[in-house]
């Protein structure tokens, strides 16, 4: 059963000992591969002795990590004979609903794009200088500088641009400072490639502002770079310029460069307009990850991007450019007809496209406030502002046999059909991620299942 | 100038300093990223001093190994004024040339894939299960017995599946086998992971086949897998199925599992038809690395898979595939439209295509073989039979004034506009590696140049 075998978060079924079986008649009873491992590799007859098999501790570890996986489990919860829709508010990806659809030019110029057949060939390492000269003018309109064709590199998406930067810093003994909470890509690709990585505190009492004092707690000399996560995942923070600006002047002042992560640019719906880190790049050199994911609503795209915005060239005199290039040599490219297609995608997609985005956006994100207000057992500390998430605090007292977070995000897809991310994954016991980045209706409905869960797993309620 | 920052080889220009520049407005005469060492860091007032910069000595020491950055390197020594055409016979991209273009059927179903607005999601890890089935029923035409969806991996491009097996297997003490002349890719990506390599020859006098007693003598206990490349890249031979036969019976007797490459699968216009290592998976466990660059000519696409063509589960026993899917969990996808429209392109790409594509191939072979048997000074210790390259030998002592292979190769740019990989690049110094997959009549102009060249700079010829 093929199907059985997804990790697409969509398919809601059950993980099953079949999952990775080969068809039986390519099995046999004499299967000899768990020969006594005493025997002599050279006096191998019928009995092979296979010597592999510890497989890299390193890569099970840092898979561990992965939140997709953990979603998938999450997902894997769901009970299949439950009529209703699943209600996917675990991970952020809107492009599955009608009322997210890309804009019909980014479709047509990737469409045109394969069929002139011009695009085709190999990828240059970094990507295709026309496609990085188009990012460096998108990026530069928001700029005080602008950049060159050389200071942006394309990458297969973002998880790849977060690769990318964690091998490029990990030199024996370095240190990065991430997020807590965080996006875990960060954990598991500096764990992967031996880099240390420190976490630093999001303060929910304060919007989930950086917690300033305890980064310039947690570097040493062997520091080299801190990341944000601005619009913020997983707290649906945006962060104001002045606080863009002291943490500029922490790095400055700590030596480190600043990676801003900034997948989710533009996506910010509230009070606070978003403001690239790279107006403060003349503070502390500032790498800047972006892509088209999640602003044109096509993660599956794999167009990402990784942007020196630096006018003072620290990055290039310390040699942390060709660093990033050296490493693209050796990697995966951005698919071809997607980086021709790319100038068009970013000059001809309609404004009209991300305003009705962000309309849509706001309401889901009103709606999941106001849902978490009337959920007794959850509270909200900030109402979201941008991304697609918002994080809320677990009142496990209010709740009966709940153990934990996981606990309740199994149980709620057990029962409810409804998936939400446990904070764990992100660094966060007993919180929850919940996106917003879905069809409002599913939204209501999915937040409406929750609240009875709670209710009839709640204590006070029993008492009654 | 930003096509001058192009690494793409395409375009033969000269790398210079400004490569890399940032725009004069936005760098400063007090560019301060410079200032000495021992200024306390916590004293950092107008002067910055930065910690980080010392880049990870193995993302440069692996992006050095890289077969495009070498042959980039060569494009680059191309002289501009040069109006001829440049001759790449450098890196193997046919998709450039018309009489190469891809089937209509395979751009037709990308661009419905993509148009459909199906197919934006994210990718579930290791692919989309319909696409993995379709390459699993794929491949199992070729097999004695059938793939299932859970046996294929789909990654992006099979340099990524290069990336994934060097990562799975990079236990610490482990090592690898893999051929020499060879494709530098494997290498690269096992020293950035640690895991170590060991160089067992092909042989030129016995159409490359592998050296076996070499892989026995390099086999120790801690060897983990061997590597070899059919159809190969860089020598053109096809093993035989009786060779493939022998490899197997030696990877069964030294007990480690054989990572077939065969991205260039029926790549084959001589005698020997191609035969993938997986008919021999009762032996030996089997990894077959593959996908569409290379068939379908589109290398840009960024469409491979691993398949674990391993009738006895040996590799799922050993938690080889779970290790697979764990890295999947944390690495890049394919796009998930190009995986939409994977089944449509296996299924409908018409058999015509794959027959005219050869038939060229068959010819510029052909070409190639007979101009390099008209060269003095370089010789040809097998006519090519598959992939898109050939070896041949370079014989410095009929040449005056030129050092080595890329010394020659250097020259040959600058003075013929033809661009040569030296065999350096592959671990075979003062060869070459030339390709075939160029229009018939670029190829056959580029390699009377190589001629003109060689007569130009031939001791013999100045004698006379």
């Amino acid at each position: 059963m093929p199907i059985r075998q997804s990790t697409q978060p969509i398919v809601g079924k059950k993980r099953t000992d079949d999952d990775l079986a080969f068809p039986s008649r390519t099995r046999t009873r004499h299967d000899t591969s768990l020969a006594p491992r005493h025997q002599p590799p050279m006096e191998n007859g019928g009995d092979a002795k296979w010597r592999f098999g510890a497989a890299n501790p390193a890569v099970q570890a840092s898979g561990r990590q992965s939140l997709r996986a953990l979603v998938t489990r999450v997902f894997d919860c769901v009970d299949r004979s439950d009529l209703r829709p699943v209600a996917p508010l675990g991970h952020g990806d809107p492009s599955a609903f009608a009322c997210f659809r890309t804009a019909a030019a980014a479709e047509e110029a990737v469409s045109a794009a394969v069929l002139s057949g011009k695009h085709n060939r190999y990828s240059s390492a970094g990507g295709v200088p026309d496609a990085r000269s188009a990012v460096a003018a998108y990026l530069s309109r928001e700029l005080p500088y602008e950049l060159s064709t050389g200071d942006v590199f394309l990458t297969a998406g973002c998880n790849h641009a977060i690769e990318i930067m964690m091998a490029v810093l990990a030199s024996p003994g370095a240190n990065v400072l991430v997020p807590r909470p965080g996006y875990p890509m960060y954990e598991a690709r500096a764990a992967l490639c031996g880099l240390e990585f420190r976490r630093f505190d999001l303060l929910p009492e304060k919007e989930w502002e950086v917690d300033l004092d305890g980064v310039e707690a947690l570097a040493d000399e062997n520091t080299v770079a801190m990341v944000i996560v601005n619009p913020n995942n997983p707290c649906g923070c945006v962060y104001s310029y002045d606080h863009l600006a002291k943490i500029a002047e922490t790095a400055r002042k700590l030596g480190i460069m600043v990676i801003s992560d900034e997948v989710y640019d533009h996506c910010a719906f509230g009070s606070k307009p978003f403001v690239p880190m790279g107006v403060l790049g003349e503070i502390a050199p500032v790498v800047t990850i972006g892509g088209i994911s999640k602003r044109w609503m096509v993660p599956g795209w794999r167009l990402g991007w990784i942007a020196a915005t630096d006018p003072k060239g620290v990055l290039r005199d310390k040699n942390v450019l060709q660093s990033i290039m050296s490493y693209c040599a050796i990697s995966v490219d951005a698919v071809t007809f997607v980086q021709g297609a790319l100038p068009q995608i970013l000059a001809n997609t309609d404004k009209a496209f991300f305003e009705k985005a962000m309309e849509v956006m706001r309401e889901a994100a009103e709606i999941c406030y106001r849902k978490v207000e009337g959920i007794e057992c959850i509270t909200c500390p900030h109402k979201p502002e941008g991304s697609m998430f918002v994080m809320v605090k677990l009142d496990l007292s209010c709740l009966d046999g709940i153990a934990d977070d996981v606990d309740f995000c199994t149980k709620v897809a057990r029962e409810e059909s409804v998936v939400i991310c446990p904070g764990s994954g992100l660094g966060m016991k007993n919180w929850l991620r919940i996106t917003f980045a879905v069809d409002p209706g599913l939204l209501e409905d999915g937040m409406e299942r929750v609240k009875s869960f709670c209710q009839r797993h709640g204590k006070a309620k029993e008492l009654k």
